[in-house]
């Protein structure tokens, strides 16, 4: 079975490989009434991108193209299918490694699970991190939707190759972040040093993302298996390289002891709201209001010159593989779009199953439009 | 929508409230000729009971009924309706305090999503603990059926209120740990001593659980969004109280180069394989062949006797509430069985969908039962 | 795979054998605030319950006991377990007959695909018309629900061994055929004595079950595979013995000219809306508003007292059989509850998935509680 | 809900609108090891178009494009993209029927649902009939599927305006009306005669299309709710037009006695099996072995030029609408080779769900070959 569909009524299908010829995805479950066109989706992209500095050189340029499900400048409740163009590839580098699986790479599961004689072995095929630009694809629809509900989702690097940066502490950091090369909210010095003195190196470093949905409602998020904590586990730790979740405090709540680690229910505006976000904006697996609040681990860039132990698929002879090529020293800088992208989709399916956002229809309004806006006027000058 | 199944082929449904009168769970698509009986679920329902030192006191004493889905001794391939009476149930306290939701429980969350006069306040209802009774069954059946591909499924804590604790080098020490009332591999006085205090103090401590299916086949979990680390991240991230989650090293790759991450691909009997577990033995988010190992933080037991400030939902006047009754001072003890529980769920619906297990019938023979057996003789004494 | 779920935001799942302990359904994703209690399951059970005259003598009397998901009288939005248990069971018939399979039965589809040692033959087992009592009890949840939507849910026999009855004009005609011992609109006589002709002759007789939705809102239904048509043709021809299915004027259209064929579009209270039930309330597989009308077809009873041929599973030997027992001469008569229910929990799921239904909340008023009462109101004394 | 995928491991996606910029299916699900180019697609596709005698003289011409999936001439497990680009369209007549939306058509459907200002009134839209293109595509690869398990799926017309035309008796007259312009086993000149009168007339007639599946094997299907009939009934229900279902003798066996309703059980190659065809192929919802032969009834071509009342969506004036263009006077024509697709697709996941068909990697071999050529040999030659 494929499982390449993600959600319950907000449905996201991906498809294509890194070296093929395109690569897409149908988001099928928007309601009708949301403006959408391609330059919505390339804002997303847009940070996504290879291209600058410390990601990989690769131009990928990526040009959607929006071939269903918007008319005259509206979706119409059809399903939207876009398409990506795959461009500047070149593959002769993995005929030449194609008998020797990387390491770290996801190259021997396919092999063993589909036979060597049936994968694709050019750029990781399927498995490659290109594949999530479908997700900042479906991703931005999605931020989009949740412009109606007011909520934001920004996301930025807190963890480096080991050293801490800042979290946001409201929405305009979060955004601020977009701003950064290294997708920090504070600190980009520090990251460049950490990113030169990888790739002096010829080495990689792995990192954390924090993504906030800032004023999510409360209410979002099923009891038992589909609690909104456990479906953003699924959406982040499916994202290439995710080996590590959390939601709120996390893995610090395991050292502490229960009366310091709950948030206090106290009174504002009238309504009882949790103080502080130790549990990440959630209790029971359901949302109470407020920011929701996750982090998501990367690994290090599995690509890099330094050699590693490898295999001969055929002959089983083991042997040194190094992968030159175009690569980022960090992933988790690229991870950034792609985290946010799977918070969104997430809460937006979540916020139709529990009728809060209409299936069906959608009023686009001043209020929809200046929370979108807000995501156009952060980008980096460069790329704007 | 409810979000009370789990599973694409193996679908578990479970339902029950703390104080209702039953509780239960729904296993459709087991295979026909499974030996089981009602043995087989207490076998792992005796390990999860309160009752056992450091467990609340409540005496649950669980007998599971079999109701459908099994003739003559086997598995008929029809749904297997298992029940459990909840007995021993006294809702008095919880009278008082129905309008002063418990921080770091579900309560607020509940009574904001359905409305305070739909919420079933009775020991936290649906979203208590005591679900996870219907996890554990589903979980046994599971796990049987992974005896006949060779799986054996075990879990201990490694940390518990800050201490670490080892982790299990081989599946006997991971049997091991089921003789421990702290369910550790080895350090029982230190976790008494722990848990000593945190009674001492009227507090609770936190911690975390590794899981580890030992012997896993390659070819488990599905390109990109149901990957096999993504779908247990959902299944260990819908266990109540769960705030992280993490695959092999986990959240240590973050800080690690990209040189030191990789496994190594080596030569094994005659096939490659991964030397080490950093991957926790998934490449691409499906397995390679070896163990697959997990780990699940869990938050301190939120009912404790220290107060926490709350607000009555009906005055909102705030105020601070203690929870007495009974209750663990670490849930972490009883999320062993409950983590191991969920992993062999999502085991065997990947098995499932990738054709490595039969959908409709297994021939169940001496190398399975044998296997099965393991679990049965390590149980500690007081409960076998 | 089970396939024992239905539903996409209204799931029903469903348990229990013929001869078992016990069956029962979990509805999973019933909005809170709904009344419900066991006398409403009671009300649509005691209409499909054999026991009436022409019905199968075995008496049911069917006690549904409701285990979860409603407190204080009113749904909480968690799963609402409901169990029946078998009494007045006799297996030993089934014992004499388990080596040839019954034909027009389950039995050899069951034996080729588990295996015969894994075949549950008493009483057709998971196969039986009984597992419809499953049914009827998440229908009635259905058709409480469907009250608040004003849509009232009622069917009738329109063929009968061949000859036809009337089809429901309007609601009223639609509730008085449950108080017809043979669910006809009109004509108990004829009805009657096509049954004592059959019963005479050892025979059985099929027929076709209309169920009309009266007064459903427009906007049921998505594009393309999930069409409401499509939708409700799963559900009934899901049945036990249903052979066909067919909306509107359904096969008759066949035969028909286009220029006949279509339901004029004309002004009504000043909207849009169709003239004439050609398309059966639906267009593109959408509802339009206005009365959903659809059929079905059943085979007649297979177990009669007039021998067919079939074959010893064993020996290969073929031979006669007849199966005597406690049957109805036309299971028609019963399906009619199973027909009804099927479509409400069909139209609920779609009323939920098109935002027609919070799934969340329901506020329960006046308006609904009119309509469901009108349900109790036409129920054949002897059973009320 | 959009709706738009089909299946539980087999799951096909389309997107696309009749005069928007293309249309495509993505299929997820197909094991490894497909042999597939575009030629295997258009092999379907050409029976299916537009421009032979009496069907629509739009020349689609369509092109399929895989995008994805398919690597070195076989599939690689990964998710298939096929697209066609949509020529030859000519929007303005729609400009100017915009506001009368056309009786019969989905038109009104959409515009209560969507809102008449986000509908895409152009050619029909999502609803039109263009729409069976990703169907077709998808089910070209199910019956290439299905030739590695050795069953044939052909469709012919057997009613046409009233008129009867033969069943087919085997596989061979099943291909054989492959050749015929009117899909028919037998009666080319019958069947002209019925539409050039429907011509003349400006009419249209409905018909009903005959779908076999040759040699199905036993235990497809699951229990209860996926049964085959009911998963093959909402497939094609879920086609345009569709206005009936039936399997094996279908609304007949409602007429009939018991006694003349069951299929004898008989030895046949030492196996037990059905004789005849009653049942369709099927006991229990579930194929015993053998041919599953099912019938779908379309009404007939709404667009005619013989006017229908309608009404102005903004004035609310009736008026009358006649509908020139490009039509079919039966699109129960092209309606065959989709409900062939609807009936492959449906085979090929339940053969996943019951464990027949590996769903990771297939081994196409001579005997899947020869069964596959099949197909292409009953081409008709202006076509072929």
């Amino acid at each position: 079975m494929g499982g390449n569909t993600f959600g319950t009524l907000f449905k996201v299908t991906t498809w294509g490989e890194s070296h093929g010829r395109a690569l897409g995805a149908v988001i099928d479950g928007c309601p009708a009434g949301l403006p959408l066109d391609e330059e919505d989706l390339k804002v997303e992209l847009v940070l996504r991108r290879p291209g600058r500095r410390y990601t990989t050189p690769r131009k990928e340029g990526d040009e959607p193209q929006i071939l269903s499900g918007v008319f005259r400048g509206k979706t119409t409740g059809m399903p939207i299918s876009v398409i990506v163009w795959n461009k500047d590839v070149v593959s002769d580098y993995y005929e030449l490694i194609k008998e020797t699986p990387r390491p770290g790479h996801a190259d021997l599961a396919y092999i063993k699970k589909y036979g060597y004689e049936h994968w694709d072995y050019r750029g990781g095929g399927r498995a490659s991190g290109r594949e999530t630009v479908s997700r900042v694809i479906a991703g931005a629809i999605a931020k989009k939707l949740l412009s109606c509900l007011g909520v934001l989702v920004t996301g930025n690097v807190v963890n480096l190759g080991g050293e801490e940066f800042p979290s946001a502490k409201d929405p305009q950091e979060g955004l601020k972040a977009r701003l950064s090369p290294f997708r920090v909210v504070n600190g980009d010095e520090g990251a460049e040093e950490i990113l030169r003195n990888a790739l002096k190196n010829k080495d990689s470093v792995g990192g954390i993302v924090e993504v906030v949905a800032w004023n999510a409602p409360s209410g979002l998020g099923e009891p038992v298996f589909d609690k909104l904590k456990a479906d953003l586990a699924k959406a982040l730790m499916s994202i290439p390289a995710a080996v590590g979740f959390e939601v709120g405090y996390g893995f610090k709540l395991a050292s502490m002891r229960g009366s310091e680690a709950r948030d206090k229910i106290v009174t504002e505006v009238g309504e009882p709201v949790l103080e502080g976000e130790k549990a990440g904006g959630m209790l029971g697996g359901i949302s109470v209001g407020g920011n929701i609040r996750v982090r998501v681990a990367f690994k290090p860039t599995s690509s890099i010159m330094i050699p590693e132990k490898t295999v001969n698929i055929k002959t089983l002879e083991e042997s040194d593989i190094r992968v030159p090529g175009r690569h980022d020293p960090a992933i988790v800088l690229r991870a950034v779009s792609v985290a946010e992208a799977m918070t969104a989709i997430t809460l937006v399916d979540h916020a139709m199953r529990s009728g809060l956002l209409n299936p069906v229809r959608i009023e686009w309004n001043e209020s929809c439009e200046r929370l979108w806006r807000l995501y156009r006027e952060y980008l980096p000058t460069s790329l704007s």
